[in-house]
């Protein structure tokens, strides 16, 4: 029988919760691909253009959005960050599952023109937890840790347009949950039953 | 955060396809609680009266239904089968999970009376495979094997009523996906996501 369609799986969450420590405990998966996003942030130590980002000029970002190039993006921080749509439109053709691992303005926009795919919220356990998150970080100042306190709140504010929500307090336990909502999101009923029965009525034949 | 309230699961599949190993494995697991049915047909060797169903007779099952004290019942293979309500209701509103190993015509009318309740389809591999497993279980004459296989292809077709199906090709797979299809219900963004919300605007107080 076949559930071969790949399927595009948003996770999104305030900057701190650990929402990429689960996109990568999933894309250990079989099946399972990354969209690499495009920025115009400064690269953080470590991050590699191509595998975490593709770093840009603003310039080029903005001749992207206008050759509507973007599945969905977003200003965050004074920085823009996109998601290129023929890298995630190909991957799902292919049957990959695609996760993306995009902020809740994006995870919005994503589920305005593809309604089926699946957008998975990561809170954190609390904003204080949140806060010794950033603070350990130890890459940003009070005063940006203060905004992106007040800016996890305005977050968490629109997770009713949200499918599931995961709390983040264990990364295993988080990615395992994760996990079970993939399978279970593979698992359900498609809304055209008639290739399912027919693989049993052709045996009575 | 708050995630008590029982939840209503129906497993259901033509009878040889194993859904009641894979009720017996879901109810090793903490929070989930079986309901036993009750039947008038007779109990099979090493069956328990209280554990596996309540064995009564055709004047007591008629006078439960008279008293609608059935969540579902319904008449399978000249037998009757039932599901005390009360007993699912208690347990629910106990914060424990219900599973309900139900044939699908019951699956249909739990689903109708409530619409909450989340319904797993359990498909054997093929019906060769159905065959040669109620072949194997040896308390069946060829006539009633035929009657099932019929049978089993008339439920098939009604799997466009349920929300989920698990192929059981093996017991250990199908048991991980139907726990995993638990846990991501449990994960879904509730209707009313206030509490969610207050739970970290608290802090900010």
């Amino acid at each position: 029988m076949s559930r071969k369609k790949g399927r595009l799986f948003v996770i999104s969450g305030p900057s701190g919760t650990g929402k990429g420590t689960v996109c990568a405990e999933l894309l250990k998966d079989i099946g399972n691909e990354f969209s690499v996003s495009m920025t115009t942030r400064a690269p953080r130590e470590g991050e590699v253009h191509g595998k975490d980002y593709f770093f840009v000029s603003r310039d080029e970002f903005i001749a992207n959005i206008e050759a509507g190039n973007f599945l969905e993006h977003a200003s965050v921080f004074d920085n823009l960050y996109g998601t290129p749509k023929d890298m995630v439109l190909n991957r799902l053709e292919r049957g990959y599952n695609v996760i993306l691992d995009i902020d809740v303005q994006g995870g919005l926009q994503v589920k305005k023109s593809h309604p089926e795919a699946v957008l998975i919220f990561i809170l954190p356990p609390s904003l204080a937890e949140l806060r010794r998150r950033l603070e350990g970080r130890g890459t940003e100042d009070a005063e940006k840790i203060e905004k992106r306190l007040g800016q996890a709140l305005n977050e968490i504010k629109l997770i009713g347009e949200y499918d599931y929500y995961i709390v983040n307090s264990d990364i295993d336990e988080a990615a395992a949950l994760a996990r079970s909502i993939m399978a279970a999101e593979a698992a359900k009923v498609p809304e055209s039953v008639r290739p399912i029965i027919r693989e049993y009525e052709k045996e009575t034949k």
